[in-house]
């Protein structure tokens, strides 16, 4: 059964590497979303994300620390094609009231990657027996939903308003 | 402010290309999941979105019609990225009893995208007035949150397990 001696251990070491790349990468985008947003509420929402995301950078370096791992981060190919399609909105649309719905658009994709792999790490790390890695991951985890359901009532409220001012 | 004419509704026309050529994408790369995941549950599940994928390809094409667009699909490097991920998955894990629980990781990291798609597309169709579009996309959207929540039941019942047996 084990032709290779990949264990469920190695799995999660492998995703910790992937979002581990996939937060310095969102801490590099954050600050150009919110530098072109029009909202004032939704720039703020970036940049209260921007210091968490330092924090949840810091976490994942004490589950490494548990896992008696170096840090590292490899190449998360989700997160490269995620940022180039906020990149994208942000080209095609800067200057338009739609830009802020597309920002939205774009943060809240971002916010359900690392939900579904905050939430697949947090279970490993319980069936690994890491209680403290996963209480460091349900933190981070709780963290992506709030700012997911805070992305969604900027969304409902200010900016789909204003983009339709257009309409 | 109008430097460029597009609108909500343009960035609703891209994103429905974008979700559009997600689906086409998934219902090829869900038979090579079915075709090697080691449980009969996850192959089971797998089997099934994949026949619930079609159907929403379908919905997709009646939204186009009902924005008197042509169906088109423009590349979605997000997905692109996702399914990559979960190649590289069964590149890495085949033949060992972690496989199935990296598939079901892929596998979320696809839905969780497609909920943030589609809870987008939904809350814009309101907004531009296209109830019948909205209707549609909504029945989707619970599909994908169905789905996320078996593959979850899935995931926290055998496969698991199973990945730890050779812990």
């Amino acid at each position: 059964m084990a032709k290779s001696g990949k264990t469920l251990r190695d799995l999660f070491h492998d995703t910790l590497k992937d979002i581990y790349f996939a937060e310095k990468k969102i801490l590099t985008t954050l600050p150009k979303m919110a530098k072109v947003a029009r909202s004032e509420d939704l720039r703020a929402a970036f940049d209260k994300h921007h210091r968490e995301t330092e924090g949840h950078v810091e976490r994942l370096e004490e589950v490494f620390q548990l896992l008696e791992k170096k840090p590292q981060g490899k190449t998360c190919d989700a997160i490269v094609g995620i940022t180039e399609e906020g990149a994208e909105i942000i080209k095609e649309y800067k200057g338009t009231p739609a830009l802020d719905a597309g920002l939205l658009a774009a943060a809240q994709a971002v916010e359900h990657y690392e939900i579904s792999r905050y939430g697949t790490l947090k279970a490993w790390a319980e069936k690994l027996g890491m209680t403290e890695a996963a209480e460091l991951l349900e933190e981070t985890l709780e963290e992506e939903k709030a700012t997911d359901e805070a992305l969604t009532e900027i969304a409902e409220q200010a900016v789909n308003a204003e983009a339709d001012e257009e309409e």
